[in-house]
């Protein structure tokens, strides 16, 4: 999407031919700097530190963090190595584990002096192909923002709440969330989006609010604890998240507080979509509350924040009393009841079973 | 309560005798400081800058005010005067108007030479009238914690969630939503306690937090995002929280997020008490999501926070991009149907009109 007017991917193949650039995201939303990353080192490092985060656009980082090793060394040994020195960047994210595990299915039976071109010809691939199933996700949403917009008076805008950031900084572009947005402005569509500021990590604040300014969309900033108040006022007309997972039955697992909106939604009226791309959903698994691990994360993420101060030093201050023990889940579980539904490339459908097994017969087959 | 082992209020009259001291809320948690009030201009300033906060406190700080008026000058005028400078230190708030109001009730009738020591008199009873209030609040709601202890395999904690700080720091001293929790500690019942940090103002992680590490109660501060996880997991066994105002129908205005708190304990079959001096009741309302005008405070608050720096340094840091539009909600309405009983000095009350009117006839007639 565009950054003051100019046309930006979260990670793109630099002018060289060769080496790759990505937005720093530690740095934002106070400093827009690009990294550049020119070897497999840098790319895991990326991966490590989240100066790169969100699903999509790690697995095109270690896709291109593959193609980076094979113009270093083109061995088999050292093909090796950079799938588990990438892996091993962040061991959780599935995205990362697939587009490894595709590049050395595609790279391993080749001969050495192929796989360089091979590899970038991939990454460039996974990259494109991730942009493609997020204009999906937004043509989809659009209908659902156009029906809302069609129904409000001349010059009101469609007021949309969204939590953390499943923006075009999460992916290579346009974002899951925030796909339709996107589209509906670039329409025409007045669209007005409740950002939440998503403690701990605050990557609504920091990043949503960020991309969405960039890229002219009205929106405000709120604590994470507005949303029911808002909801209770007819101040929003749909929700749209991202998820990190979808179970077969349609629970999606997200942000931790994603769940607390859904519940106001519901008790609201209002309608409570998530977006995802389709293989966020994880057709071995049934019930969400049961069967999905909650990530608990380092205390100081709650403990301390992160800003700019008056002066522009950045700065990391303590908000919690020495001594006082934190908790820190990183996602909770909303359950499918709670969800009105789920734009997906191909389509918008019930969080249930039977929808997304007739949406997607070739992966629920066998579950 | 205590802090780390000394007895304290929040407010108190000094050792001299006539001056007033109370704990520099502005300056928690990460310095205990004693402000030395000798004048009504000090009390005025105390309460205007929130050196004191929470409703209770307030009105107690504007009578220990008036007192220290009439010590400078007991003359008609000046009385007039102190009255309108207090007032207006905080126009919205409602103790404030009702401790004033009694102290010029009690003074104007009385000689000039007899004001002074009336009104210390006054000053302190109405101090002491909220600690026994809290107290009672205390008594009724250790009652609930002493059914949900022995329901619990011995040595296992009754995981209670609170949001904001009505604690003994909002009042004079024991609180109200704290009342029961510290008598249930102090009778060595485990609890433990859930502390909502409270964005935006971080009343939660800054305040509560505070006191309950000072007084020894085990807690664990958690973003306002987490609770309805925490409570799909069975892991709160009740939430007590305060309120600002209680509708004669039950309907609770608190801080803003209290109903998200409320939805997620209701769809988990969590109780969800509200603890509340009765002056709090409002009778002639009765329609919180309705009659309540909420508060908007300002965009800095969100936009911003403050707190230690690793070396020490007390910095204020911005954590929303330049340029991006804040909203800042102060409270929002709960309504009664979620609301499991309301915890009072005259007992756990149904939060419904019968309810109220019978527990409190000399105020709900007429209305």
């Amino acid at each position: 999407m565009k950054v003051d007017g100019r046309h930006f991917r979260s990670i793109w193949l630099a002018e060289d031919g060769w080496s790759v650039d990505a937005i720093d995201q530690r740095r934002l939303p106070h400093e827009f700097v690009i990294a550049h990353l020119t070897g497999a080192s840098d790319a895991t490092e990326a991966i490590r530190s989240m100066l790169v985060r969100g699903a999509p656009l790690i697995g095109a980082t270690a896709a291109y963090g593959m193609a980076l090793a094979m113009r270093e060394d083109a061995s088999d040994a050292a093909l090796d190595h950079a799938y588990t020195m990438l892996l091993a960047a962040r061991p959780t994210a599935i995205n990362l584990k697939w587009a490894l595990d595709e590049m050395v299915r595609l790279l391993r039976p080749l001969p050495p002096s192929e796989r360089m071109a091979a590899a970038y010809r991939r990454a460039i691939e996974i990259a494109d192909e991730d942009v493609a199933i997020n204009q999906g996700i937004g043509r989809n949403g659009l209908t659902l923002i156009e029906q809302i917009a069609s129904t409000k008076p001349p010059g009101e805008a469609v007021n949309i709440l969204t939590h953390c950031n499943a923006g075009w900084l999460a992916t290579v572009d346009w974002g899951t969330a925030t796909a339709p947005i996107y589209m509906a402005h670039d329409r025409g569509i007045r669209v007005h989006v409740w950002v939440d500021e998503t403690r701990p990590r605050n990557q609504g604040a920091s990043l949503t609010a960020w991309e969405l300014g960039h890229h002219g969309v009205p929106h405000t900033v709120i604590p994470d604890n507005t949303g029911g108040h808002l909801m209770q006022h007819r101040m929003v007309d749909l929700a749209i998240v991202g998820t990190d997972r979808v179970t077969a039955g349609g629970d999606v697992c997200n942000k931790i507080g994603t769940y607390l909106k859904a519940l106001a939604a519901y008790d609201n009226g209002v309608p409570f979509y998530v977006a995802l791309p389709s293989p966020t959903i994880d057709f071995s698994i049934d019930d969400g509350l049961r069967e999905i691990p909650i990530e608990q994360r380092g205390a100081e993420e709650v403990a301390t924040m992160t800003g700019r101060t008056a002066d522009g030093r950045i700065e990391t201050v303590r908000v919690v009393p020495d001594g006082s023990p934190v908790a820190n889940y990183a996602f909770d579980v909303t359950p499918a009841r709670l969800v009105t539904g789920l734009i997906t490339e191909r389509g918008v459908l019930r969080a249930e079973r039977a929808a997304l097994a007739s949406a997607f017969p070739e992966r629920s087959a066998g579950h």
